[in-house]
């Protein structure tokens, strides 16, 4: 058989490295704070349930059909109008695209700016699926160092001035880092990439968990025409819907559209009028303050075992708002070594270094989210003897 | 502002016309037989309501979970024993791919192999929409002629000579022109391609809509290695559930799983549940030979309305499948001309013209599947009189 041969481009997909994770946290007996997944038991089922026979008992089999390639309208106007009310930023229903999560915005986002070698910024460290997304597209990554006050305006000014077309950004409860940017980097991001040709990917995902509310304005809001925001109720409602989104400019409307047309013709529209119906029988402000308390409660918990199980040669932050905590070892120490012994322990936790451009060998992202409590007991102890066993 | 330019490629995706016409047809007082729509009032709107409930009921939150990025391994499981049983080979769950409606496989197919200016063989005429999503990756198109008894093999061998990478075919009740392909040219086709480089896309979104079951072997029974079989529930179940898959070779397996998972991380499992719930619950069988009964009805019914009220000059086919009729005027005629006189009656059909990489000119694609009977007594009432205007 004569060979066929894989692109160049999808040959060079980065490995995420989540994905592989996700099914060594499934095998029986491990326990995971490894992945990105939500409390299974914080979902509304009963709520959604309705939702889908009310829709179905509604709408017949229009409920079924096709839908317009940018998503089900209705849903659409409701996240428009969230983004007047809540986001800082008006939008029409126009310039909001559905998608099958928001991974697929950053997929779309990157075919319609990137050639291969073209120079992108991430944070360092950053969000390992949709640099994963990007790198498909084969642009030299430029790393922003992201500390507890977010991304380094200067190195992003800097990597501008070098010719970065997109700067991809999670200013709020940051994945990995669980990190929020200050208003004063807000600031100082929005006025590096305003007419500069540099466009910002303002990743929302958690942007509607933080414990007290959201963690700052939107940079959307401060400069509107260079910044597509993008969101999901993955983390809120359900990861298996698949309903993400994308608030784009109107300058790219069109272009958005087609390409999305091109990708998938359109995302699951059954689930979007599923969602639409839950939004418009339940008050979401009420739905989510019910999620935040939960999840600070899982925060709180969790800090307390880190407390109690690790050894004190261990740093880690106390976020105010999504899923993750980030844990360093001491530096020149490996993390990935911690991440085996925890592994033989049955404990499963995601390494730093995947989420770098460069350095992070140190650093590890645990998820409370996930696990119960009698989980997180058992996994903590479990990771304080692999970080004892490591580093003495 | 400093301009964002739109990369070369995105802005080279060809428009479909296909989704302009989902919303011109969708004005009130518009009769439409110009979209592919599957005819709503078949849907199994109960069955799928009690299928949510019973998954939500039975899996609890985790019906809302992420799954693992190629899909829901039950139904995976289920629709390769479903290519065992009905299409003629053997494939694994592991080979079943699920993505977001077979669009979705276009794309990452076309990501995984094609380099810009890379040749590629479609059917003359043949699907727009996946010819749009392969255009995005700027390859060269081929068009093999497309007859009554399929794809011209002869030509597809020249073009697979000629350096063609992937072949684009939809053997059954193809879309747009209804014809499937003969016994020989399936046979022909598959020896063309194995042990050639060049691979074969099988589309097989007709192949369970053929009125008196399956018009023929797959050819991935006859190439296996060399084919990428692709099929969806969009025209059987429901379109707005998205679901599509591919049926992979093992050597394309990792490939396929990383591109996937870079380009949207996994398509919606909660309706994989529900399908799959849906189809345990019911005989998949049976429930098809409704469809099939019903669709052929309603041809016949559609067939009828053309001999009575189009110009005999006029020539189409008697599809054994699908949903499309295809409509000729004279050699030379505009068939664009007939399009824009029936839209001044109120009535949308789809010019044939844009299917094909040369000629065609003359002809018309017709869905006899979404207009109600009374719609298409009107409507074909009002082709008759355009046809009159136009064709003197």
């Amino acid at each position: 058989m004569m060979a066929h041969r894989f692109s160049k481009l999808s040959s060079g997909t980065m490995d995420s490295f989540i994905m592989g994770l996700v099914e060594v946290a499934a095998r029986p007996g491990m326990i995971s704070f490894a992945t990105g997944l939500p409390d299974n038991s914080l979902f509304d089922v009963d709520g959604l349930a309705k939702a889908s026979c009310d829709v179905l008992r509604d709408m017949g089999g229009g409920a079924l059909q096709y839908d317009t390639a940018a998503g089900y309208i209705p849903l659409r106007e409701r996240i428009a109008a969230r983004c007047s009310k809540e986001l800082g930023f008006k939008a029409s229903w126009e310039d909001v695209i559905l998608t099958n999560g928001s991974q697929e915005c950053f997929d779309l986002i990157a075919r319609m700016f990137l050639e291969p070698g073209d120079r992108m910024a991430v944070e360092n460290p950053g969000y390992l699926g949709a640099i994963q997304s990007f790198s498909a597209y084969g642009p030299e990554f430029t790393g922003i160092d992201m500390g507890p006050e977010g991304a380094d305006a200067g190195q992003l000014r800097e990597a501008i001035s070098g010719g970065a077309k997109l700067f991809y950004s999670i200013p709020n409860h940051q994945n990995p880092s669980g990190n929020s940017y200050s208003d004063a980097v807000r600031r100082d991001v929005a006025a590096a990439v305003e007419g500069s040709g540099c466009l910002l990917i303002e990743d929302d995902a958690y942007g509607e968990l933080g414990y007290r509310g959201r963690a700052g304005k939107t940079m959307k809001s401060m400069a509107p025409e260079d910044t597509v925001l993008t969101g999901s109720f993955s983390k809120t409602i359900s990861p298996g819907m698949r309903i993400g989104w994308m608030v784009v400019p109107e300058w790219m409307r069109a272009q958005a559209g087609k390409s999305l047309e091109a990708m998938s013709l359109q995302s699951g529209s059954f689930c979007q009028k599923v969602v639409d119906r839950f939004l418009q029988e339940h008050d979401y402000d009420a739905y989510l303050w019910e999620l935040r308390k939960a999840y600070l409660a899982k925060k709180e918990f969790f800090l307390d075992a880190m407390e109690d199980c690790l050894p004190d040669s261990m740093e880690w932050n106390d976020p105010q708002g999504g899923m993750f905590v980030w844990l360093k070892s001491p530096e020149g120490t490996e993390a990935m070594r911690i991440f085996d012994a925890a592994l033989e322990r049955k404990l499963v936790v995601m390494p730093g270094k995947p989420f770098h451009v460069r350095g992070g060998g140190n650093t590890l992202r645990l998820n409370f989210a996930t696990p119960s409590e009698d989980q997180i007991r058992e996994g903590m102890k479990a990771l304080g003897a692999a970080c004892r066993v490591i580093l003495g």
